[in-house]
Parts: C-alpha cells; sequence; structure tokens
C-alpha cells in the first residue's frame, strides 16, 4: 500500500488590493487550499478567484475561517462568546461554500486560522463552538487542525472527522508539540532540513524533536507556508521531494 | 380564484449591540423576510435568529443583499466595478444560505438593498451585476425589485424569475413611478391611506398618483417599512385590512 | 469646603444609521462625556455632534477608546500587542480631538471601553499601553478608570492625572471591588438605591457592601449608565438626588 | 532665483499584515508624504512609523484623506453626503495628526486620495466638503490636488492655499488635463519619458501633450507613484536628474 500524504497551504490572504500568497504557484502544489473568507483576509473576488483555480487544479477547497480581524491578520485572540463564534464561522463557511458551488465544487474542510487555530487547542469553549458550526453546516466536513488538540477531540466526539496535520518547517518538542516560536529554533530555515522532516513525517509518522528523541507525529497532512518570501518555491521542492521518495500527494478531503 | 400579494420587509437590520427591525413582531406579518446579510447591517447571530424565526413562522428567506457600507447602512451609491459587485453579493447569499439551511431551508429570493436597490434601477452594469450574481448561485432564485427597473429587465432576460413589488405608503406618479423622498408627501403618514393604497394595489393593481389619476402597478409583493418607530403595528394593521378585504397573504418564493 | 462629585456617561455610542444613547438628555446631565472614537461606536457626524452638544452645555470631552471591534461594541478582549495597541489609541484619542478642537474645545480626558477597561484592570502590558498612548498624545490629559486598577496605578507612575470613578447602580464586594456582572444583585434595579449608593458615596466616600459592610470607595467621578432603557432619566434623578443633598456636581477635567 | 519644485508620493499604504509602499524609500526621496489615514489603508502603527520617519527624514507630514472603502482601496466613487464627508475627512486628519504630534510635528497639508481625488475635481458638493473639513481643522492647512479642479477652486474661494501638482508619467491632452487611464498611453512607460516631462513640468512649467501640442501645466508639486514594482527607485532616478538639472527639491508645506 502507497505511503500517501496530504498537502495544505494557506491561499488567497489578499484582500482588495493587497494580495500576500503566491496563489497561482501554491495552487500548482497543494492537495487542499485553505481559501481566507473574509474576516482576516480574502475579499470576495479573491475567493473566487482561488475557488476557479482549485477546481481547476483538483485542489480541495477548504473554508480557513477566523476571528473577524481585518487588521490584525486574525492573529489577536479574542474573546468571543461561544455561540457568535460559531455564528460567525457559519458565515464564513457559507460565503465561501458559495463560490466553491458557483465552481462546480463544495467546500470540503474546514480548519481555522491563526489566533483561533492556537486558542482552539486548548479552550474548550472555542474549540467546541468551531465544531458546532461545522456540525451545523455539513456534519460531514472534516476539521483539519493539530494532532491532540481540544479541537480535533471535540470534532471527533462530535462524530465529525477530525484531521491531524504536521509540519515539516516547525520544530518539535520531545512530546511531539511545537516549539513555542518565541524560542530561538522554532522555524527551520535550512531547507533540507525541511525536505528531511517533510519525508520523516510522511514515511516514519515521526519527527526528529529539537532535544534529539524520535517522536511519533501522528499527521494526515503537511502544512506549508505561503505567505513568506519564496514560500511556494520551497512549497514545490517539498512536493516533489515527498514524490521522490515515493509518497504519493492526495487530499483527505 | 383568490386575490393573493406577497408581504415583504426588511428585518436583521441590526448590528452586534445595535437593533433597529422588531425582527419578531414583523415575522408574524411578513410572508417574506429580506434579511441583512453582513454588508449594511446584519451581524451573523442576528442572521441566524432571524432564519430561526422565519422557518418557525413559516416565512421566506430572501437576501436582502447591499454595498458593503456598515458607515452608510448601504445608502451610499458607490462605483463598484460589475465583477466585483457579483462577487460581493454571491459572499452575502452564501452567507445567508448557511444560516437558512442550519436551520431547515433556504435561501428564497434575493432584494438588493437601499443605494444599490436604487442603482439597478436605471445602472445597466450593476443591474446585471446583481443579476449575474443571483444566476451564479442559483438560477431558480427569484430577484424581487422595483417593476420597470432595468435589474428586473435583465432578471427576465436571463431567465430569472423577476418579481415587481409596489409600496403601500408611498407616493406614485402619473408615470407609476415613485415620488422622490426629496419632495414633500413622497412618503404617506396617514395610516388610512397607506391601508386604502395596500388594498388598490392587491385588488385593483393601481394606485392613484399624486396628481389624482389611477395608474396601473404590476405588483406581486408589498414592501412594508420595518425600521420606522411603529412600522411592525402598522404592517399588522396594514396585513389584516387586506385579509379583510378577502386577499390572501401568500409568499411568491 | 463644598462636597463636589464629576458625573460621566458614554455618549454617541451609536453608529451610522443606528443609536443608542440619548446624548441630549444625558448632556444636560452630566459633566463628563466619555465619547465613543469610532472603534466599537461613534461614527464621525456623530462624534462631531456630540462634541458641539458638550461644548455648547459646558460637558468636559473624553476619549473613549476601545478596542476595534464593532462587532463586539467593543466588549470582547483582544490579545492586542502592546505597541498596536498604543497606537490605535492614539488614533482614537486623534480623530476625537480634531472634532472637539472644531467646536472650540478639546479632549480633556481618556477612559478606556468595555473589554479593555476591564483588561486594564489587571493587564499589565494594556495598561501600560493605554498610559504611554495618552502620555504620547498629552501628558497632561487624565485617565478616568477603576479605583485599584493597574490602569490608574500606571498612569500615576508615569505623572498623569488618575481620576478613580464609582458606580451607583453596582453593587461592591466587602473588598471594595464591583460584584461580577454574572452574580446575582451586580447590578442595582431600585431606583432608591442607586440614589441612595450615589449620595454616599459623594458624602461618605464609602458604599454599603452587598455583605453589609461599610467600605470606602475613593472616586473623584460616579459614572452613569446611558445605554438602557430609562438611562437618561435615571441620571437625571441622581443629579438632583446629589445637588438636594449639598453635593456640587463638577468635572474633575 | 532657483527653479524649485516639490515630490510628493503616497506613503503607508498597507493594513495589518499586507504592505503596499516601499515607505523608507520613498522617504529618501520626496519632500511631502501623503500618509494614509486609515480609510482606504493605513493602520495606526504604520501611521506611527511613516510619520516618525517623515519627522526624521525632514519630510512634511500630509494627511491622503479618503472614502470609508478598505475593500475597494478608496478607488470606488461614493454617494456620500457632504457633511457626513467633511465629517470622515475631519476624523482621518485628526487621527494623522495624533502621530504627527507625537513626533514632534504636525500635518502640514491634506491631499484626497483615488475616488474622492477624482470626484473632487468636478462634484461641487464634495469638493466643497473636502475643503469645509480642512477649514475647520487648520485654515492654514495647504490643499494638494489637481489643477484646475473644482476643489482646488473652492480651496482658494474659501482662503485656503491651493496647490497644483503635475505627473511625470502620465500623458496629458492639448487641454492640459490628463489622458484617461482607459486610453492607451495613458502611462509613460519609459523612464526616459518619465524623466523628460518631469523636467520639463518643474523647467518650463509646460507638458507635450500626446497630441504633440506644448501646454503650460502649472504645478507647485510633482507626484510620484509609490505603488507600482520599481516605483520607489525610478522616484529616485526622477529626483537626481532633477537635481542634475539645476531644480531644487523643496516642500511646499
Amino acid at each position: 500500500m502507497a505511503i500517501t500524504i496530504d498537502l495544505n497551504a494557506d491561499l488567497g490572504e489578499g484582500f482588495g488590493r493587497w494580495s500576500l500568497t503566491d496563489d497561482e504557484a501554491l495552487l500548482a502544489v497543494v492537495t487542499s487550499a485553505n481559501v481566507a473568507c473574509g474576516f482576516h483576509a480574502g475579499d470576495p473576488s479573491t475567493m473566487r478567484r482561488v475557488c476557479a483555480g482549485a477546481v481547476a487544479a483538483g485542489v480541495r477547497i477548504g473554508a480557513q475561517v477566523s476571528y473577524r480581524d481585518l487588521a490584525g491578520f486574525g492573529r489577536r485572540s479574542m474573546e468571543v462568546p461561544p455561540d457568535e463564534l460559531a455564528d460567525e464561522i457559519t458565515y464564513q463557511i457559507g460565503a465561501l461554500d458559495a463560490f466553491a458551488r458557483a465552481e462546480g465544487d463544495r467546500v470540503r474542510y474546514v480548519k481555522p486560522h491563526g489566533a483561533l487555530y492556537n486558542r482552539a487547542v486548548h479552550d474548550q469553549e472555542q474549540a467546541a463552538a468551531v465544531v458546532e458550526a461545522v456540525h451545523r453546516f455539513d456534519p460531514a466536513l472534516p476539521i483539519l487542525g493539530l494532532p491532540g488538540s481540544l479541537l480535533l477531540q471535540r470534532a471527533a466526539e462530535r462524530g465529525l472527522t477530525a484531521v491531524p496535520e504536521a509540519f515539516a518547517d516547525r520544530a518539535y518538542t520531545r512530546d511531539g508539540t511545537l516549539v513555542s516560536r518565541r524560542q530561538p529554533g522554532a522555524v527551520h530555515d535550512d531547507p533540507q532540513v525541511v525536505l528531511g522532516q517533510a519525508i520523516q513525517i510522511a514515511c516514519q509518522r515521526t519527527v526528529t524533536a529539537s532535544s534529539g528523541e524520535t517522536v511519533a507525529v501522528d499527521a494526515r497532512s503537511l502544512c506549508l507556508h505561503g505567505d513568506t518570501p519564496g514560500a511556494a518555491r520551497l512549497a514545490r521542492v517539498v512536493r516533489d521531494a515527498l514524490e521522490a521518495a515515493g509518497v504519493e500527494i492526495v487530499s483527505f478531503a
């Protein structure tokens, strides 16, 4: 049986006059596109273009849902009451789904963005709110998130498909969690290390922690970053290396 | 065969802490609810509540789409490029549809709001953009608008159902158009005049112009205003008067 | 020497089509107007009108600064990096100051709103950010806040005037802090209790805690709520009762 | 007497995560910085940084005021009632002034952006609203705009200093107006043409129209574009060429 993995990246993270992600290049690499839905980024025309490109490229469309925070790019954690948060997420999924359907497909999964992603790792109420919104929209939609997060636990408990992801360019602790970005060495700069970690995650389902131990990492998808200079090129190289290692790149959704 | 007419009103026109329309009272009167979708009013939680109330009351849910203009309540005409406008409308319909579906129904029609409503009367490009967005979302969705407007003409040409509406509380010219709000007497203050005009529109398909002539008015729906003091009560009285006159109140959608 | 106290209330908390506070009635009662600056409420035209009214009434204009959160009315706590928060506050003070100066006065003090007010009670970084923004704008501007808060401590340490306020309609604990709004009895419903507490705060600098003890309360200003039904009338009654008790109502700013 | 001209460019046109203009490079070239004030671009932290950089570089700070339209980058003309427009402009000037003053300077002039710039060329009410807002803020502030525009006429009539600008990279008609961007050849691509036109405007106060005639152009400032690739470098070259031609580059403000 072939080893398979999904590649996901954030796309459509511009807004109006501003662009950020190289959507065209990323669509040629990933199998799952986390499309910004207007709350942290993503104007309607960009959403349409990314959906059209994703359908043309056979890439799955996911709703990258966020706090309502354009000024902070969704990176500022917010105390949103759970009901309100669920409604804000429903709104975003619905908006994206209209573009996906207009292009002949539909939203295939949901992934929280930025501060909401991080908060749903440990915040019971907000994790439950995300799950509730997805369940309400379509109980068949998977949620993509961090292995071990409350978000994926709640999703599984509610009967949703919980899809864990790993990072090729982030350092891991011996506990299998990510080294905080505030620590030195949290992000791998060396492309060879990134490639090696990608292949190790896909083929051995492990990473080498920064402390040296080999640690199990359960991941059905690899998250590639798309908003840094050279990101799209690195993503291409990672995909090529995975395929050269015999890994089949297929979406989970 | 019974005389029938639809009653529509704008609902859910609050935003966060602010409320405007008496949604509960209006849902007991109208058959079609024009629900604000977040661009001129309408936060996600209000959208959910109004959709839930509409489904419970058997009221049809329509997407009241607008320019992106919270500060101006969608009343400031904007030069939005047609493609961009179509995308902004698609976004709004999709967002509302998610709430309608979560409550077991779906968006049943589309009505432009405020400045977009007025502009789509005479602006070829913007009228076509609204029609394009609706067609793209679902070619079976009717568009509700002003009789004789370019919007309804384009809708019909594109194969959409064009639903003309009339106003019980607005004065009409001998041409069958609305007296401009800048003119004195543009809005009927006297409830008896409003009731009389409502019945005349429903039963005789005419209005009495401010100049005295009887003028034909083609309308499948009566628009009731919901954002003025006493609006919900007046709407109730109009409905009662119509029913007393033997008119059956049924949605077009 | 006469007993004096300031009366402050939130004003201008509408946005565009939406209104909330009865600004005209409140301006006839308070001596200090906390004017919303556009981030949680307060469109520019409302800001101008309130400033004009305040100057006409001899009421001091304060900048009611908030997180950038129109949808949540500034009631959702946010993890805003301190530098960014200070800049967002500077922006708001400057915007309001333009209207105050156009009317012949200027911003006289600053009071954080909602979640920012509550957070600056205990969050070192955010309290310091508010203080920094005010100091940068004008080191002579007082900050109005909760007695014992980190905000007022930091303000005093930085050389700013820290003005403590108390609440006539909120229950206090034996520690002199406010009973949480989640507890029953947190807000006094009985106008007589409100009047009594107002006079007690002004004349004796104490409150009667919900547990029965008499507790010292250091306050140079009484905060009157303006966004509830009947709020303006209650505010009027409080002022009349204070004056009848011989208290002189004068602004601190 | 030396020939002098001012160089102005739009700066700070990012928003939060998004950047657009190379502010650092432009501040080394221009004498007047049109700083975005938050309505079409320009988050508070960017405003502070640009003001700090401008003061450090001896560049004059101007308020680049816009319609409230982040999604459309202020490029969509809007029917804003004049009083409301004046208030929105006052708000923006005040906000920027707070940052300018925190850095030891102040707003020195006002220039409308995008659709508002274009509309104030011919729209009486909106031109008057801009002038009113500037006059209200400070009657000593110049307005920078298009020669022959209603904006500059109204400004002069109201006693404000009206500063006309010209464009080195735009083609002109024989009437001395700009060739519409919808026409081919509206923007000069050839850097040599841009340099030549800059020098001709500065030294001879003329341009060569696309039809070949030499046309008088009254300009105290040259507008350099900052939001295109290579813009900052071209701006540098234009400045060097002007100085080599003996033109002194000094701000009008």
